[in-house]
């Protein structure tokens, strides 16, 4: 199977001014069912989250509020940066890509993944990920 | 087959110093598959949004930041009233329940729809919506 890149989409966005919608309906807009819906709130200016990949989990990520900086590494090195700065803005990360995001500005994170929880599709050692070149 | 009623879900949730995870599974945690995620954001304090209902659409809405005051009304006149100030929290909304949200304090709205996208299945006219008594 050809490895998964990551992408940045641009969801469906309408600006009015009773507010801003944004939407993404599934198998349309993003290449995997949603299984299971997370949102990190109340996280500290300027902490990192994430530092850990996904053996075969597909994640879609959306910064509602504020900035989100992620930086993205599979296991051969190739890093790619991304700065999640605008709601209708989704970031797509395949399964073996290290991932850590920087919250900045109040930021706040939706997640949408293929997959239920399970601790065994976490790889959270580096060194190990890394080691698998 | 009998009529839903709304109801109020508590999510699971990790309160951490690196911030507050909450999440949600399919089925496991609602009671539908998630086919549309959509979220408000940028809503004028004191704005109301909704005022709709679906015919056969099914939805979940969660508040990740602020509050929401819901007030929800079947075609029988019977109202509920919901604070939604947690984002731990989320608000099941049956089909044929007219929904209005007011918006306070940068709330934020996450909802998860049973259905793609489909203007055939809301009804905007609220005297229409009473008239089916």
């Amino acid at each position: 199977m050809k490895q998964k890149r990551p992408e940045l989409y641009e969801f469906n966005c309408r600006l009015e001014t009773r507010g801003n919608l944004s939407f993404l309906e599934e198998l349309k807009d993003i290449p995997f069912e949603v299984k299971r819906v997370y949102w990190l709130t109340q996280v500290p200016e300027l902490q990192v989250r994430g530092d850990h990949a996904h053996k075969t989990g597909q994640q879609v990520i959306v910064c509602l509020q504020g900035v989100i900086e992620v930086v993205l590494e599979d296991q051969t090195g190739t890093v790619m940066s991304y700065t999640l700065d605008n709601p209708k803005l989704g970031l797509y990360i395949p399964p073996l890509w290290w991932g850590k995001m920087l919250f900045k500005g109040k930021a706040l994170l939706l997640g949408l993944a293929s997959d239920e929880f399970s601790e065994e599709d976490y790889i959270r050692d580096k060194s190990a990920f890394n080691g698998n070149l």
